[in-house]
């Protein structure tokens, strides 16, 4: 059988792991990076294949069965994913949550006409989390569901910080509050509030000379994303934040708490966790499998805009139906 | 949108489960009962529902959308599933691993031949941890999967114990071994003997005058059941015993520890598990969303025996896409 021929556009975290990943997955094969920038100044890790503009790429339209956009979710993607829809059966990790609608609604009717399959939101949250609720809403449906996140590096809280005056460098860790797992656990189907659910962990690099106590009030009061959780301020120097926090941890818990029985006397409790040493690694090893799916999709014709929700989870496997069944099942 | 019609043959704690599952989900409705018994003598809770003879039940083919096989793997299910394909849609919790494929291939040429949709293997293991080990491999596929199961009652060992010579009854438990799944949590990937994954807890009930030194010597060297686990007897009365270890809990864990990275330096870990106080009405709850599934895929002609491994997520809840796309990616 012939490989899968995967295309990356945009080489930062996202695109150097879709190439990792396609190391792992011996079925598919890198067909090209695309980039906004010079091709000739981005060194890739992959031997004998092309790097071109992303805004050439209606010129080999034949060389993917799949194309992984590795853009960002604020601005590339709504624009990207359905302009290269139009050229490629593409996939994206679009997770602006509130956006997902319109941005299904836009993929989908170019996807529909130009025959092509668009797998859009695949990542781990939205994504394999998004999978890990829809279970569990399906399997008790007298229940309740929760979204932990962390421990882990928030970029955008992390960017927030060194915005801050005073501040030379930061970094923000999200982090679930272990109580509020437990009553959880314990079958409770407590109400939480934002700040029972996480903390934010900061640690600051501040300026020489900078007022401790300002950059931490500010930091603490900044609205929407400080204010309504507790915060953690650790003043800490370049060194040790260059040493001790250079990595791209996250993770995260999903849990349904429900009951079942005559009177909903049987508690039970679904949890389904990650714990990652590489957001962006996870991520496209995520977007690789489901890469996979997209071109089985294409392969059967059956085109249009699709996400997690549609994927029969044997399209995600190298392996054939009967070698699942006898070894997974 | 009328509802499915759901037939439940076989009316111990599975059929009785699924009577409740039904009331939990307002898009099903109970059609009938088959029993092997004299209906007259079987009392179900929900009222104005028939209840039939299972050889009986060609006379009622079009009572109902989806039946659910309810008998046990050893015997029932290997003759039931297959006979009962030619004339409805079935879905059965069919759990002898290593039969599974011969099984599979009885239901799909029956199934396919007849014009139904089958659905066997649906149920926590095989089922849902199935779903977790498949997602995890194609995910990780550098890493290695773990399965323990527990802290729950097994039925097979539980009755192993009562046939051992002075015993008056009992319940086995089956324990994973927190060191053992802590050695995964860290990223070891250890190579686990079966003895280091699971302990095998015991309550025996001693009849007046036996030897309790034999009775748990018999258990301990019992082959297959206990010769290669560390087991441990408490001898108990049976008051405590219908006391304390009335229930069916169980649960268990599906781990995926894998690594990502130009040189694997990057370790994940995704945990799927399971907590239940109710074995057997968890597993009717799975099969309730499944048999919905099973009525979607009969409404599409899509014929033949199928697995959980088959079904897109979507298909088993009530909402539509648009629904789960807003609410749950």
């Amino acid at each position: 059988m012939s490989k899968i021929r995967i295309g990356i556009v945009g080489y930062g975290n996202l695109g150097r792991g879709v190439e990792l990943a396609i190391r792992s997955n011996p079925d598919t094969e890198l067909a090209f990076v695309a980039t906004r920038r010079d091709p000739s100044a981005v060194q890739i890790k992959t031997e004998n294949v092309p790097v071109y503009k992303t805004a050439d790429l209606a010129a080999h339209q034949d060389e993917a069965d799949v194309v992984v956009l590795c853009g960002g979710s604020a601005t590339d993607l709504p624009e990207q994913t359905p302009a290269l829809a139009k050229l490629f059966n593409v996939i994206d990790s679009f997770d602006t949550h509130a956006r997902v609608p319109e941005h299904f609604a836009n993929v989908d009717a170019v996807a529909k006409e130009t025959g092509h399959t668009a797998m859009i939101s695949v990542g781990w949250d939205p994504g394999m989390f998004s999978l890990a609720r829809l279970y569990g809403n399906c399997i008790l449906p007298d229940g309740k569901d929760y979204t932990f996140w962390g421990k882990g590096v928030s970029q955008g809280h992390s960017d927030a910080i060194r915005r801050v005056e005073g501040v030379q460098d930061g970094k923000q860790y999200t982090v679930p509050v272990e109580a509020a797992m437990e009553a959880v656990r314990r079958g409770e189907q407590p109400e939480l509030t934002t700040r029972q659910k996480h903390l934010r962990e900061c640690y600051v690099v501040a300026k020489e000379g900078a007022d401790r106590a300002k950059i931490e009030h500010d930091i603490k009061t900044m609205p929407n994303y400080f204010d309504e959780y507790d915060t953690v301020v650790h003043f800490i120097s370049q060194e040790e934040l260059d040493r001790d926090h250079a990595g791209i941890p996250h993770g995260g818990f999903v849990m349904r708490s429900g009951v079942t029985g005559a009177d909903g006397e049987h508690k039970h409790l679904i949890e389904y966790s990650l714990k990652l040493d590489s957001n962006p690694e996870f991520t496209t090893n995520v977007l690789v499998a489901f890469a996979r799916a997209a071109a089985r999709f294409a392969a059967e014709k059956s085109y249009g805009c699709k996400t997690v929700f549609d994927v029969p989870p044997a399209y995600l496997s190298p392996l054939s139906g009967e070698e699942i069944r006898a070894h997974l099942l």
